[in-house]
């Protein structure tokens, strides 16, 4: 991979030395997650190293979201690894969504197990034994835990960031007194938490609504889903929100005194959002140069980049660094000398660095400095004394630049329909929104045999929709997904 | 448990409920962990469910060292927690150091894997198969990558947050050009970033030097380690930092191109500490009553306890409430009227909590609050109008006042000896410091022999010891260890 991109400039077809975007999608994305270093494979199938950039982006976007758990009342915890099996059997859909994915550990410490354990694909089973255990009374409720973990599903297809057999995310779980108050939570940390990151922080506007009976989380009785529309017009779910009903207030005996001291099970919600976020901001927003960052989750805001070994260069240049540091930017100084200044160039604008200060020679003659904005691909002078002010202008644009250009997308890749044919026809490039009437008993079987799906169910207007809403009044959104 | 809080008063043998300290301490630790919510053990034994309270310790904790960590260079990254078997094998004593803890998982997605893949107890194997695909040149190094992680070791004997099956830390990897290069940033580790974390955050004085060859990380050369002088006397490693040689470099074919053009194996180090620490503060820090937390590490540093359930009280105790935030302090409102004034105090007290301000109608009347001071246990009027100063006041000597008591307390226990046999009767409730030299050929057998070990090898005056120190100037730091 290193050695094409410098052939880069001889090979026009390959801009930026990758392949295009619109050739072949699954290859450039593979290229995108490789060469601007947010991932590789591991050395067991389906597994995955975070590299450096990639982690660096995960920890921004793991302060964001964290920082919205925390103001919706949530306390983080840490429950096990791994999981007595039989554990899993007591909520029998959720073991039979589950069972296919598992890795079992049989033996440890040199002795077979007498009961083999799982690793985790998922802590409702854990997490709930212990909630049987600390909740006794509704002066107990409601108990809003989070926990950032790795799970593991054994996957058949696995794709780096986006299906891997280990990954990362945040799994919430929390127990309330009423259904209406943990709908009302888990609309909340949907709306609140999980919508307000994807497009405010990531710049990734959601398609939001509640899945199919078919599509829902294995043991919940509604799931709230954000999905996103990737570069190729397949849909990326980003984020779910499950209404867990009692169900697994059942499976684990969770019982409270309410306050007219009858015993009651509780009722529940989980939600959780994963790495596979870092692969839809490459499908979202990157292009045939690489990716594009909008600057909250960029680790590296502003390459300060010396453009040749001389002393008025680096003097300049270090003053700009201790400038845009001071004014609170995440700034990173490129005096890579031995490398050459494309090759330099070419290494910033894969990993989507959204600015570029270029300090050289003949600017500084002249009093400025070159700035390249990454998701415009523009160059302009901008004069030494005005470089912080100029930097703040340029990055205020750029979550706004890339969720619109985001959002037009999508409109253009959207369509209205009647029939189900005409769904599968709109679906294959983008989303078709069909009136759930229309879908039918059998709608979703004939989706599933043109490898489409229902992505959610909406209010016409593309809101969501509340339980009480008349079926009839709802909207598929149909397409393919990751 | 909870049970006995309330007949803690008619119990003066058991202060605030808990088993006195002197009297057993094991119990005592077990029941602080329990009742200041910190931990739970998980359904698979050894296993452990971190709770609220302890994760938000371990939160704060990770910041510092996150910090520090990162001012010394190093980047974060996340590598699989599943290893092929193969790979451990290819460092002799590292595989014979591990493989009688490991889990290992031989069956997946329904079927048994043709290759086991073991569970992560350290990721020295899979991380250095990377640094062998990532470094080529010289330009490459040096090359620092930490991971947060869990990790799992197999246990014969669990002890809640010291050793468990399963546990969370840090793991710092770097590969460096030379030897001394690899050294220095060994103990720039140990220095800046786990000696100043364990005595400015944790306020816990740790004694420190290397390891003896038979305590040393399996698959180093050189093992630093600090070591805190727990409350019944006995040592606790907190952290380690070691020098590998070229041993995985070897292992793994890890070569670079020097500046000279040769090839050459890379110099290494990793280094870690963990959730154990939490049961350091228990076991430094605590007393009869609980916790007590240095304010850097304390999720809560001033609980606001609105004794009854009066409107000028919650008036007056929300504006403390905001002042407080406004001052930048993690300030919490306790209104559980529910409970009565008593319970909820042990409640505090026992989680730690350096200060409470109890906001009562009495003490308002006269214009006051009263403020209660966790690690003195003391109560003082303060007037309204100067609680946040006097918080500022308090909270600003808690950690010195721990780090002195605990400072002194090991200055109690620790002795130099002369003898093996003297040694043995110090170190078996404190530190006794032999002359290296006196500790002979069979002295860490006849040590093991009483459950006794060098902690360290460090210099006369307490200092690390460098590589070119004469081992006759040496001191062994001996004493029981957790």
């Amino acid at each position: 991979m290193h050695a094409s991109a410098d052939r880069a400039s001889n090979q026009p077809q390959r801009k930026g030395g990758l392949t295009p975007r619109a050739d072949d999608f699954p290859r450039w994305y593979q290229e995108v997650v490789a060469e601007a270093g947010l991932a590789d494979n591991g050395p067991v199938r389906g597994t995955m190293v975070i590299r450096p950039w990639g982690y660096g982006i995960w920890e921004l976007l793991q302060r964001a979201l964290d920082d919205r758990i925390k103001a919706a009342g949530a306390e983080n915890a840490y429950f096990p690894l791994f999981i007595p099996e039989s554990f899993l059997q007591l909520e029998a859909e959720h073991v039979e969504g589950f069972a296919p994915e598992l890795a079992v550990v049989t033996h440890a410490g040199g002795k077979q197990l007498e009961e083999p354990v799982v690793v985790r694909p998922t802590s409702e089973t854990v997490i709930n034994s212990f909630f049987a255990k600390w909740i006794q009374g509704y002066r107990d409720l409601p108990l809003l835990i989070n926990q950032w973990a790795n799970v593991v599903r054994w996957e058949l297809r696995p794709r780096i960031l986006l299906r891997t057999t280990e990954f990362l995310w945040q799994e919430g779980h929390t127990a309330h007194a009423t259904e209406d108050e943990a709908r009302a939570y888990a609309l909340r940390i949907f709306q609140d938490v999980y919508v307000d990151t994807m497009e405010q922080v990531c710049a990734v506007p959601v398609v939001t609504g509640h899945k199919t009976a078919r599509e829902r989380f294995a043991g919940a009785i509604r799931t709230w889903s954000c999905e996103g529309m990737m570069g190729d017009g397949k849909a990326l779910q980003m984020g779910t929100s499950h209404e867990l009903g009692q169900n697994f207030a059942r499976a684990f005996s969770i019982e409270f005194a309410n306050d007219k001291g009858t015993l009651d099970y509780v009722w529940q919600t989980s939600w959780g959002v994963s790495t596979r976020l870092l692969g839809a901001l490459v499908m979202a927003h990157g292009d045939d140069f690489g990716l594009r960052l909008p600057p909250a989750l960029a680790p590296t805001e502003v390459v300060v980049l010396a453009v040749r070994d001389e002393p008025d260069v680096r003097t300049a240049a270090d003053a700009l660094m201790a400038e845009l540091a001071a004014a609170g930017r995440r700034v990173r100084l490129d005096d890579r000398f031995h490398l050459g200044f494309g090759r330099r160039s070419v290494d910033w604008e894969r990993k989507g660095v959204p600015l570029r200060v270029e300090v050289g020679p003949r600017d500084l003659a002249g009093g400025q400095v070159t700035m390249v904005v990454r998701h415009l691909r523009t160059k302009a002078p901008v004069p030494l004394a005005g470089v912080v002010a100029e930097v703040d202008r340029v990055l205020s644009t750029v979550a706004g630049d890339l969720a619109d250009e985001a959002r037009a997308f999508r409109a253009a890749r959207t369509s209205d329909v009647a029939t189900v044919e005409e769904a599968v026809e709109v679906g294959r490039s983008g989303f078709a929104r069909l009136p759930f009437p229309a879908l039918g008993p059998d709608g979703e079987d004939r989706l599933a045999g043109e490898s489409l799906s229902v992505r959610c169910l909406q209010r016409a207007d593309g809101s969501v929709a509340r339980t009480d809403t008349d079926e009839a009044d709802l909207v598929a959104v149909i397409g393919r997904s990751y």
